[in-house]
Parts: structure tokens; sequence; C-alpha cells
């Protein structure tokens, strides 16, 4: 069944935004009575088409049990990269649940910070973790930072690590052993070649700790679903 | 530094197939006395370029020392998909250590086997898994089976699993747990929808024990770097 984020919810009926009727409508080409769910606050609900005309009303049918997860909250701090790359991260780390997600300056990245276009490009990559987000029947959305800078950042509440190609002591299995307790978890992801060594350096004195994730020599996009797979593994129950 | 596999050693000499002269004389622009690595027989040496032009020359300086990965192998059968799909798996699938794909003929799979393009077809996700093992500095290339359909196979050696929908006791962590020294993991991942109910009994008569990956929905492109992600880190030293 189609799930999709609701804008507003009034008393017993939600509205939806109009890419989302769009979809109803002319992708899904649904019905009247069909039924679809619909998430709003954190909540799950079943809902039936009342009506598919001009104006599509969406009516509650009843609130669905929804089942916790336990992992600690992940944010993911990437930096700036090549469109498709950046897509399948939102994409993939969304369906892997991760809550929040930074995107960095780094010395290295290609892809340079143009503030003109930023809103755009944030609004962007909001609607694809929006989509991922209803396609892997999640009840939230992860939250997209502005761009920072790591210069004019301060520290994180949590466990911070941040991927190091350097790094040959600590690896993640280590770190996370030795770290049981944590309920909020921040990975820095370097770009293309790595982050610097003073930049290393930067992100140790914001407390974030150089760890390494193995052997394996993985391309950047690979990275961040390396770690939310490890993660979701780690606190399976 | 570039690394490629090379197809013939004559002597102290490399003979590189077209593809990767191509790459070293107009992608790469590589000048004589230039160093490549060139991995043959699962052993990597440094070389140098004597000679770029018609007849290009490779030249062995030196064997270089190559840290073994302790991971079981681990052969991931995997259904046909959709290109761009197929390219992503065996791509990210390479760089994360995979030894060897079946891919298979699942109920469900929109991809319809034709047998007439399948040798092309292989010689392209053979040619995708060169590429990815020489940008991940891997000794090995990943062996690419024909397609099979699993009423003709037979059991597999070592630990076989089938990612299920349904399965709900056992978990990936656990059934690892639970055998903790087999030297071969074999995983079977199914189609958009999974696997029909009769499939999986089937698998289930090869000796693929059932296994829930978790509460996460996944598309089916995530699950084999899901998969390979936790056995990296599993089997991490």
């Amino acid at each position: 069944m189609q799930r999709y984020f609701a804008k507003q919810k009034i008393k017993d009926q939600f509205i939806l935004n109009e890419e989302d009727i769009y979809h109803i409508k002319t992708v899904m080409r649904m019905n009247q009575h069909d039924r679809i769910q619909v998430v709003y606050d954190a909540k799950v609900y079943l809902c039936c088409l009342e009506n598919v005309n001009a104006d599509i009303q969406i009516q509650i049918e009843k609130e669905l049990e929804v089942k916790e997860n336990k992992t600690p909250k992940i944010t993911l701090l990437i930096p700036l990269l090549k469109e498709q790359k950046m897509d399948l991260i939102l994409q993939k780390a969304t369906e892997l649940g991760v809550n929040r997600i930074i995107p960095i300056e780094t010395e290295r990245s290609i892809i340079k910070r143009k503030e003109e276009k930023e809103d755009k490009k944030i609004e962007r990559w909001r609607r694809i973790c929006k989509e991922a987000s209803e396609q892997s029947y999640r009840i939230d959305i992860p939250e997209i930072l502005p761009i920072q800078n790591p210069k004019n950042m301060k520290p994180l509440e949590g466990l911070s690590l941040i991927c190091s190609t350097t790094e040959t002591q600590k690896n993640i299995r280590f770190i996370l052993n030795s770290n049981t307790t944590c309920d909020r978890i921040n990975v820095a992801i370097g770009p293309e070649g790595g982050f610097s060594e003073s930049e290393e350096q930067m992100w140790n004195q914001l407390g974030f700790i150089s760890v390494s994730l193995g052997n394996r020599i993985m391309r950047v996009e690979t990275v961040p679903i390396y770690i939310l797979s490890v993660l979701n593994f780690y606190y399976m129950e």
C-alpha cells in the first residue's frame, strides 16, 4: 500500500502536498474508496480516498500500530558531491534509517559551495528524502541541515566519529564495543581522497574520534551505506 | 596509483587487454617511466611503463606485499534486475569483497531471461566487476556464473542463507552468531516483492536457511550492499 506524509491534519482528514496528489491521481491512477497510508506527526493512519476529483478527500479509518526502532539516532556529515552520488546517498541513507544529514564543506571536495543555489539544492535533497521515506515505510523524514563548514561548528551531542584513511588502531567494531550506551551517533565522511591531515585534526578537536572502516577501499558514496548497514546490524534486537 | 589486471605474463613483462591500454594512453595520458600496479594470479606488482607507443611495454620492478583478508568467501545469488540496478549491485558488491555472483531466475522478477542475449550480458557484467576490482585495489575479480534456475541447482558448499520477507524469528545476527566457523557464505536475494512462498520452500530444500535482515524496508539493490557491509564488519579483525 502506498504511504504518504501529510502536510496538515484537519479533524479526521489529511491534506497532502500537490506532488503527492499528482502521484495518487496520475501515476497510481487510484479511485474512490482505494486505501492509502498517511503519516502525520510520527503516527501512521489507514485512510480511504473519499473523493479523487479536483478536491481530493482523505478520510482516516484508523491509526495503525508502529514498531519502534531502538537504534541510536544517527547523523551523517557528508561532503558536497556530484549530483548522482549525492542522490544515491540520500536515498539509501533514508532507507537505512538515517535521522539527520549535515552537508559539510571539505578541502578536497570537487564540488564547491555556491551560496546562491543552496536553498534550491537543499529543497531538492529534502524531496529525495521524503520520497525515500515513503517508499521505505518510515514514520519520519530525515532532517537536512544547511551546509556547514566545520570551522564554525560546535561539538555535537553523542558519540562522534570521523572516517579516517590513516587510522589503523581503532576500527569501527572496537569503537562501537567501547561505547555501548550512546543514544546518538554522528559520523563524518570525507570526500574522494579523504580528509586532509589538518582537517582530521580539526574534527578531532570537535570531539570526533578517528575510526577505520577496515581494509576495503570504498568509493565515497559506498561509505554511508556501509556505516548505516553496520549500525542497523549492530543494534538489531 | 592506477591498478590493472593483466591477461598474460611473459617473463618480466605483462600484457594488458586493449581497454586497459586505451585507459593508460588516452584516458590517463601516462608517459614513459610512469608507474602502475599490475595484478596477475592474485599477486600485485609495481611496474614501470617502458614504452607507451604502439607497443606498450610494462616492466615489473618488484612484487608488492598484500594483506590477506580473512572474511569467508561470499557468493551472492541475485535476481535479474533492470540494468541500472544490476550495475550498481555489481560495482558495490565488488568493492565490498564479493567472491562469486550467481544470477538467478525468480518468479517475480520483471526482467525475463533471453537466452540469446545472455553471453553478451554476462560479458558486460564481468567488465563492470573487473573495473570495480581495479578501482578498489582488489587482487582478484569476482567470478560471475551463468544465469541459473534454482530448480536445477544443487546445494552449495558452506552456510547458505535466503533473505526472507516473512521470517520473524531468525535474524542475520542470530544466524551469524550460531555459525561462527564457516569459510563460505552464500546469500540468495529476492526480486522486488521478494521470493514467493513456494520459491522460499524450494530454496530451503536446497539448504538455504530463511533469515530476516531486520525491520527496515530496503529496495532490492540495497540488500546486497547491506549484507556485504554486515559481513565485512562481522569478520573484521
